[in-house]
Protein backbone atom coordinates (compact mmCIF):
# COMPACT_ATOMS: atom_id res chain seq x y z
CA UNK A 1 0.00 0.00 0.00
CA UNK A 2 1.37 3.28 -1.24
CA UNK A 3 1.32 5.45 2.18
CA UNK A 4 -0.87 8.99 1.90
CA UNK A 5 0.58 12.09 3.08
CA UNK A 6 -2.31 12.39 6.28
CA UNK A 7 -3.67 16.08 6.68
CA UNK A 8 -1.20 17.23 9.78
CA UNK A 9 -4.27 19.29 10.72
CA UNK A 10 -5.97 16.78 11.65
CA UNK A 11 -3.62 14.78 13.75
CA UNK A 12 -2.57 17.96 15.86
CA UNK A 13 -6.48 18.69 16.52
CA UNK A 14 -6.57 15.23 17.91
CA UNK A 15 -3.54 15.75 19.98
CA UNK A 16 -4.09 19.04 21.28
CA UNK A 17 -7.17 17.55 22.68
CA UNK A 18 -6.48 14.08 23.93
CA UNK A 19 -4.76 15.75 27.61
CA UNK A 20 -7.59 18.12 28.67
CA UNK A 21 -10.21 15.48 27.49
CA UNK A 22 -8.59 12.93 29.68
CA UNK A 23 -8.39 15.52 32.41
CA UNK A 24 -11.92 16.26 32.38
CA UNK A 25 -13.08 12.74 32.55
CA UNK A 26 -10.64 11.80 35.20
CA UNK A 27 -9.68 14.25 37.41
CA UNK A 28 -11.48 14.12 40.63
CA UNK A 29 -12.53 11.13 40.02
CA UNK A 30 -13.18 7.92 43.21
CA UNK A 31 -10.10 6.52 43.32
CA UNK A 32 -11.81 3.21 43.34
CA UNK A 33 -12.74 4.23 39.21
CA UNK A 34 -8.94 5.62 38.82
CA UNK A 35 -7.47 2.46 39.62
CA UNK A 36 -10.06 -0.55 38.63
CA UNK A 37 -8.54 -2.53 35.61
CA UNK A 38 -10.36 -4.88 32.94
CA UNK A 39 -8.93 -7.62 35.28
CA UNK A 40 -6.19 -9.81 34.61
CA UNK A 41 -2.80 -7.63 33.84
CA UNK A 42 -5.14 -5.05 32.17
CA UNK A 43 -4.48 -1.63 32.50
CA UNK A 44 -6.21 0.70 35.01
CA UNK A 45 -6.79 4.67 33.76
CA UNK A 46 -4.09 5.69 36.38
CA UNK A 47 -1.94 3.36 34.46
CA UNK A 48 -2.51 4.45 30.76
CA UNK A 49 -1.77 7.99 31.79
CA UNK A 50 1.63 6.95 33.29
CA UNK A 51 2.22 4.94 29.86
CA UNK A 52 1.17 8.54 27.97
CA UNK A 53 3.53 10.12 30.05
CA UNK A 54 6.67 7.66 29.29
CA UNK A 55 5.49 7.78 24.95
CA UNK A 56 5.76 11.66 25.05
CA UNK A 57 9.22 11.41 26.19
CA UNK A 58 10.82 8.62 24.63
CA UNK A 59 8.12 7.82 21.88
CA UNK A 60 6.84 9.80 19.32
CA UNK A 61 9.01 13.29 19.05
CA UNK A 62 12.30 11.00 19.70
CA UNK A 63 11.60 8.56 17.03
CA UNK A 64 10.38 11.39 14.55
CA UNK A 65 14.04 13.59 15.13
CA UNK A 66 15.32 9.73 14.75
CA UNK A 67 14.06 9.69 10.87
CA UNK A 68 14.47 13.57 9.89
CA UNK A 69 18.23 12.76 10.99
CA UNK A 70 18.50 10.12 8.05
CA UNK A 71 19.08 7.13 10.60
CA UNK A 72 19.45 3.95 9.64
CA UNK A 73 19.18 1.99 12.64
CA UNK A 74 16.37 0.79 13.69
CA UNK A 75 14.46 3.15 16.67
CA UNK A 76 15.01 1.93 19.97
CA UNK A 77 12.22 -0.47 20.84
CA UNK A 78 9.15 1.09 23.57
CA UNK A 79 9.26 -0.11 27.17
CA UNK A 80 5.67 -0.27 27.11
CA UNK A 81 5.84 -1.31 31.53
CA UNK A 82 8.01 1.62 31.80
CA UNK A 83 4.93 2.98 33.80
CA UNK A 84 4.65 1.11 36.20
CA UNK A 85 7.72 2.46 38.32
CA UNK A 86 7.53 5.69 36.48
CA UNK A 87 4.39 6.65 38.42
CA UNK A 88 4.72 5.24 41.44
CA UNK A 89 3.82 7.54 44.44
CA UNK A 90 2.38 10.09 42.40
CA UNK A 91 -0.82 11.86 42.44
CA UNK A 92 -2.98 11.09 39.29
CA UNK A 93 -3.87 14.77 39.21
CA UNK A 94 0.09 15.53 38.89
CA UNK A 95 0.60 12.96 35.83
CA UNK A 96 -2.80 14.09 34.37
CA UNK A 97 -0.78 18.21 34.46
CA UNK A 98 2.41 16.21 33.57
CA UNK A 99 0.84 14.68 30.48
CA UNK A 100 -0.85 18.11 29.44
CA UNK A 101 2.74 19.84 29.73
CA UNK A 102 4.73 17.75 27.68
CA UNK A 103 1.89 17.24 25.05
CA UNK A 104 2.57 20.33 24.87
CA UNK A 105 5.97 21.20 24.89
CA UNK A 106 5.80 18.54 22.27
CA UNK A 107 3.60 20.00 20.14
CA UNK A 108 5.79 23.00 19.92
CA UNK A 109 8.45 20.97 18.63
CA UNK A 110 6.25 19.25 16.47
CA UNK A 111 5.50 22.58 14.87
CA UNK A 112 8.96 23.67 14.81
CA UNK A 113 9.90 21.01 12.60
CA UNK A 114 8.20 23.13 9.98
CA UNK A 115 7.38 19.35 7.79
CA UNK A 116 6.82 19.63 4.47
CA UNK A 117 5.16 17.61 2.15
CA UNK A 118 8.37 15.52 1.31
CA UNK A 119 8.99 14.81 4.76
CA UNK A 120 6.08 13.03 6.09
CA UNK A 121 7.63 10.26 3.27
CA UNK A 122 10.82 10.26 5.05
CA UNK A 123 11.65 6.56 6.19
CA UNK A 124 12.51 5.00 9.40
CA UNK A 125 13.04 1.50 10.76
CA UNK A 126 10.62 0.17 13.26
CA UNK A 127 12.32 -2.59 15.35
CA UNK A 128 9.21 -5.18 14.33
CA UNK A 129 7.33 -3.19 11.95
CA UNK A 130 10.18 -2.52 9.84
CA UNK A 131 9.85 0.52 7.16
CA UNK A 132 7.42 3.26 8.76
CA UNK A 133 6.95 6.67 7.19
CA UNK A 134 7.30 9.79 9.54
CA UNK A 135 3.52 10.19 8.40
CA UNK A 136 2.67 7.34 9.84
CA UNK A 137 4.51 8.10 13.04
CA UNK A 138 2.44 10.97 13.39
CA UNK A 139 -1.16 9.43 12.51
CA UNK A 140 0.13 6.51 15.10
CA UNK A 141 0.66 8.85 17.86
CA UNK A 142 -2.86 10.17 17.48
CA UNK A 143 -4.66 7.03 17.17
CA UNK A 144 -2.87 5.82 19.79
CA UNK A 145 -3.85 8.55 22.41
CA UNK A 146 -7.85 7.49 20.92
CA UNK A 147 -7.26 3.63 21.86
CA UNK A 148 -6.17 4.55 24.91
CA UNK A 149 -9.24 6.83 25.65
CA UNK A 150 -11.14 4.47 24.88
CA UNK A 151 -9.88 1.87 26.68
CA UNK A 152 -9.94 4.17 29.43
CA UNK A 153 -14.17 4.71 28.73
CA UNK A 154 -14.20 0.59 28.32
CA UNK A 155 -12.33 0.00 31.74
CA UNK A 156 -14.85 2.40 33.92
CA UNK A 157 -18.16 0.80 31.73
CA UNK A 158 -16.55 -2.48 32.70
CA UNK A 159 -16.62 -1.66 36.59
CA UNK A 160 -20.04 -1.42 36.03
CA UNK A 161 -20.99 -4.61 34.87
CA UNK A 162 -23.25 -6.14 37.44
CA UNK A 163 -24.41 -2.85 38.19
CA UNK A 164 -26.53 -2.81 34.82
CA UNK A 165 -27.97 -6.00 35.31
CA UNK A 166 -30.19 -6.85 31.85
CA UNK A 167 -29.20 -3.68 30.51
CA UNK A 168 -26.12 -5.40 29.81
CA UNK A 169 -26.89 -6.84 26.90
CA UNK A 170 -27.91 -3.44 25.06
CA UNK A 171 -24.32 -2.11 26.11
CA UNK A 172 -21.20 -3.10 23.33
CA UNK A 173 -18.50 -1.93 25.63
CA UNK A 174 -19.30 -4.08 28.36
CA UNK A 175 -18.28 -7.23 25.57
CA UNK A 176 -15.17 -5.31 23.67
CA UNK A 177 -12.02 -6.98 23.62
CA UNK A 178 -13.39 -10.14 26.21
CA UNK A 179 -10.95 -12.45 24.33
CA UNK A 180 -7.59 -10.44 24.42
CA UNK A 181 -5.26 -12.66 26.18
CA UNK A 182 -4.84 -11.49 29.77
CA UNK A 183 -0.68 -10.86 29.30
CA UNK A 184 -1.73 -8.27 27.39
CA UNK A 185 -1.78 -4.98 29.62
CA UNK A 186 -2.39 -2.25 26.85
CA UNK A 187 -5.53 -4.65 24.97
CA UNK A 188 -3.14 -4.68 22.51
CA UNK A 189 -2.18 -1.31 21.63
CA UNK A 190 1.54 -0.88 21.00
CA UNK A 191 3.59 1.19 19.33
CA UNK B 1 -28.82 -12.11 39.71
CA UNK B 2 -29.62 -10.22 42.40
CA UNK B 3 -29.05 -6.62 41.56
CA UNK B 4 -26.74 -4.64 43.79
CA UNK B 5 -27.32 -1.68 45.36
CA UNK B 6 -24.49 0.50 42.88
CA UNK B 7 -22.24 3.19 44.35
CA UNK B 8 -24.20 6.62 43.71
CA UNK B 9 -20.61 8.18 43.85
CA UNK B 10 -19.19 6.42 41.40
CA UNK B 11 -22.29 6.80 38.49
CA UNK B 12 -22.59 10.54 39.61
CA UNK B 13 -18.79 11.00 39.45
CA UNK B 14 -18.67 9.93 35.49
CA UNK B 15 -22.09 11.58 34.63
CA UNK B 16 -21.02 14.94 35.56
CA UNK B 17 -17.51 14.18 33.92
CA UNK B 18 -18.63 13.28 30.27
CA UNK B 19 -19.69 16.31 29.10
CA UNK B 20 -16.82 18.25 29.51
CA UNK B 21 -14.51 15.55 28.39
CA UNK B 22 -16.56 15.53 25.20
CA UNK B 23 -16.39 18.88 24.89
CA UNK B 24 -12.75 18.91 25.30
CA UNK B 25 -12.72 16.47 22.76
CA UNK B 26 -14.46 17.67 20.18
CA UNK B 27 -14.36 21.87 20.33
CA UNK B 28 -13.13 23.26 17.43
CA UNK B 29 -11.97 19.79 16.03
CA UNK B 30 -12.21 20.31 11.57
CA UNK B 31 -15.43 19.13 10.40
CA UNK B 32 -13.99 16.60 8.46
CA UNK B 33 -13.84 14.45 11.76
CA UNK B 34 -16.51 16.20 13.35
CA UNK B 35 -18.86 14.06 10.74
CA UNK B 36 -16.91 11.10 10.17
CA UNK B 37 -18.45 7.40 10.37
CA UNK B 38 -16.86 4.03 10.75
CA UNK B 39 -19.16 3.61 7.62
CA UNK B 40 -22.41 2.31 6.44
CA UNK B 41 -25.06 3.52 8.93
CA UNK B 42 -22.68 4.45 11.90
CA UNK B 43 -22.47 7.33 13.49
CA UNK B 44 -20.82 10.59 13.42
CA UNK B 45 -19.27 12.40 16.60
CA UNK B 46 -21.78 15.05 15.56
CA UNK B 47 -24.68 12.15 15.30
CA UNK B 48 -23.79 11.24 18.76
CA UNK B 49 -23.85 13.89 20.67
CA UNK B 50 -27.53 14.92 19.24
CA UNK B 51 -28.65 11.09 20.58
CA UNK B 52 -26.84 11.81 23.59
CA UNK B 53 -28.84 14.92 24.20
CA UNK B 54 -32.18 13.33 23.63
CA UNK B 55 -31.47 10.56 26.11
CA UNK B 56 -31.29 13.77 28.45
CA UNK B 57 -34.82 14.79 27.41
CA UNK B 58 -36.90 11.90 27.36
CA UNK B 59 -34.62 8.83 27.94
CA UNK B 60 -33.07 8.57 31.64
CA UNK B 61 -34.88 11.29 34.00
CA UNK B 62 -38.34 10.60 32.67
CA UNK B 63 -37.60 6.85 33.35
CA UNK B 64 -36.43 7.35 37.07
CA UNK B 65 -39.92 9.24 37.56
CA UNK B 66 -41.37 6.65 35.86
CA UNK B 67 -39.98 4.05 38.13
CA UNK B 68 -40.40 6.02 41.80
CA UNK B 69 -43.80 7.31 40.71
CA UNK B 70 -44.73 2.94 40.77
CA UNK B 71 -46.05 3.08 37.22
CA UNK B 72 -46.52 -0.63 36.13
CA UNK B 73 -46.94 0.51 32.65
CA UNK B 74 -43.39 -0.31 30.57
CA UNK B 75 -41.32 2.89 30.05
CA UNK B 76 -41.82 4.60 26.59
CA UNK B 77 -39.58 2.99 24.25
CA UNK B 78 -36.60 5.36 23.24
CA UNK B 79 -36.37 6.39 19.69
CA UNK B 80 -32.25 5.98 18.84
CA UNK B 81 -32.29 8.17 15.48
CA UNK B 82 -33.93 11.33 17.10
CA UNK B 83 -31.00 13.54 16.74
CA UNK B 84 -31.25 13.16 12.79
CA UNK B 85 -34.06 15.39 12.73
CA UNK B 86 -33.85 17.45 15.79
CA UNK B 87 -29.78 18.42 15.59
CA UNK B 88 -31.17 19.86 12.08
CA UNK B 89 -28.72 22.86 11.20
CA UNK B 90 -27.44 23.06 14.82
CA UNK B 91 -23.25 23.65 15.31
CA UNK B 92 -21.50 21.36 16.99
CA UNK B 93 -20.40 23.56 19.52
CA UNK B 94 -24.04 24.36 20.43
CA UNK B 95 -25.35 20.75 20.96
CA UNK B 96 -22.17 20.15 23.26
CA UNK B 97 -23.12 23.19 25.37
CA UNK B 98 -27.21 22.13 25.20
CA UNK B 99 -25.60 18.43 26.23
CA UNK B 100 -23.93 19.99 29.30
CA UNK B 101 -26.54 22.12 30.65
CA UNK B 102 -29.46 19.51 30.34
CA UNK B 103 -26.71 16.91 32.09
CA UNK B 104 -26.29 19.71 34.98
CA UNK B 105 -30.14 20.32 35.26
CA UNK B 106 -30.67 16.45 35.34
CA UNK B 107 -28.15 16.05 37.69
CA UNK B 108 -29.84 18.37 40.02
CA UNK B 109 -33.28 17.11 39.68
CA UNK B 110 -31.25 13.20 40.37
CA UNK B 111 -29.63 14.69 43.50
CA UNK B 112 -33.18 16.23 44.52
CA UNK B 113 -34.82 12.94 44.61
CA UNK B 114 -32.95 12.00 47.81
CA UNK B 115 -32.56 7.92 46.94
CA UNK B 116 -32.86 6.16 49.74
CA UNK B 117 -31.06 2.68 49.70
CA UNK B 118 -34.26 1.28 49.15
CA UNK B 119 -35.27 3.18 46.17
CA UNK B 120 -32.50 1.79 43.96
CA UNK B 121 -34.26 -1.64 44.04
CA UNK B 122 -37.38 -0.11 43.28
CA UNK B 123 -38.73 -1.65 39.87
CA UNK B 124 -39.24 -0.75 36.80
CA UNK B 125 -40.51 -2.48 33.04
CA UNK B 126 -38.41 -1.92 30.45
CA UNK B 127 -40.29 -2.71 26.84
CA UNK B 128 -37.78 -5.55 25.70
CA UNK B 129 -35.83 -6.21 29.23
CA UNK B 130 -38.95 -6.46 31.45
CA UNK B 131 -38.48 -5.98 35.17
CA UNK B 132 -35.38 -3.45 35.93
CA UNK B 133 -34.30 -1.66 39.01
CA UNK B 134 -33.95 2.20 39.41
CA UNK B 135 -30.32 1.20 40.39
CA UNK B 136 -29.46 -0.46 36.87
CA UNK B 137 -30.94 2.76 35.27
CA UNK B 138 -28.63 4.73 36.59
CA UNK B 139 -25.74 2.57 36.06
CA UNK B 140 -26.56 2.33 32.53
CA UNK B 141 -26.36 6.15 31.90
CA UNK B 142 -23.52 5.90 33.07
CA UNK B 143 -22.27 3.19 30.91
CA UNK B 144 -23.94 4.61 28.03
CA UNK B 145 -21.89 7.85 28.39
CA UNK B 146 -18.61 5.98 28.42
CA UNK B 147 -20.04 3.68 25.35
CA UNK B 148 -20.37 6.49 23.06
CA UNK B 149 -17.29 8.10 24.25
CA UNK B 150 -15.68 4.92 23.43
CA UNK B 151 -17.41 4.82 19.72
CA UNK B 152 -16.34 8.75 19.44
CA UNK B 153 -12.57 7.70 20.06
CA UNK B 154 -13.09 4.81 17.65
CA UNK B 155 -14.73 6.61 15.02
CA UNK B 156 -11.86 9.47 14.91
CA UNK B 157 -9.27 6.39 15.25
CA UNK B 158 -10.90 4.45 12.16
CA UNK B 159 -10.52 8.10 10.04
CA UNK B 160 -6.86 7.45 10.38
CA UNK B 161 -6.60 3.94 9.56
CA UNK B 162 -5.13 4.03 6.13
CA UNK B 163 -2.48 6.66 7.25
CA UNK B 164 -1.50 4.42 10.30
CA UNK B 165 0.39 2.35 7.73
CA UNK B 166 2.14 -0.66 9.09
CA UNK B 167 0.95 0.31 12.72
CA UNK B 168 -2.68 -0.65 12.34
CA UNK B 169 -1.68 -4.37 13.51
CA UNK B 170 -0.79 -2.56 16.63
CA UNK B 171 -3.83 -0.11 17.41
CA UNK B 172 -6.54 -2.82 18.40
CA UNK B 173 -8.96 0.44 18.16
CA UNK B 174 -8.46 -0.14 14.34
CA UNK B 175 -10.38 -3.60 14.75
CA UNK B 176 -12.73 -2.96 17.26
CA UNK B 177 -16.58 -3.30 16.06
CA UNK B 178 -15.56 -4.52 12.76
CA UNK B 179 -17.99 -7.12 12.84
CA UNK B 180 -20.90 -4.96 13.88
CA UNK B 181 -24.10 -5.31 11.34
CA UNK B 182 -24.21 -1.86 8.91
CA UNK B 183 -27.73 -1.33 9.80
CA UNK B 184 -27.10 -0.50 13.43
CA UNK B 185 -26.13 2.76 13.92
CA UNK B 186 -25.08 3.02 17.47
CA UNK B 187 -22.46 0.11 17.44
CA UNK B 188 -25.23 -1.62 19.07
CA UNK B 189 -25.49 0.55 21.93
CA UNK B 190 -29.48 0.76 22.70
CA UNK B 191 -31.06 1.81 26.04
Amino acid sequence: MTPHKPSLDNIVAILARTPASLSALLEGLPQALVTVTEGGNTWSPYDVIGHLIYGERVNWIPRARHILAGETRPFDPFDRTAQFTQSQGKELSELLKTFEMLRRENLATLAGMNLTDTDFFRVGHHPELGEVTLGQLLATWAVHDLDHLGQIARTLAKAHTSAVGPWGRFLSILKDRQHEPASNGAGSNKA
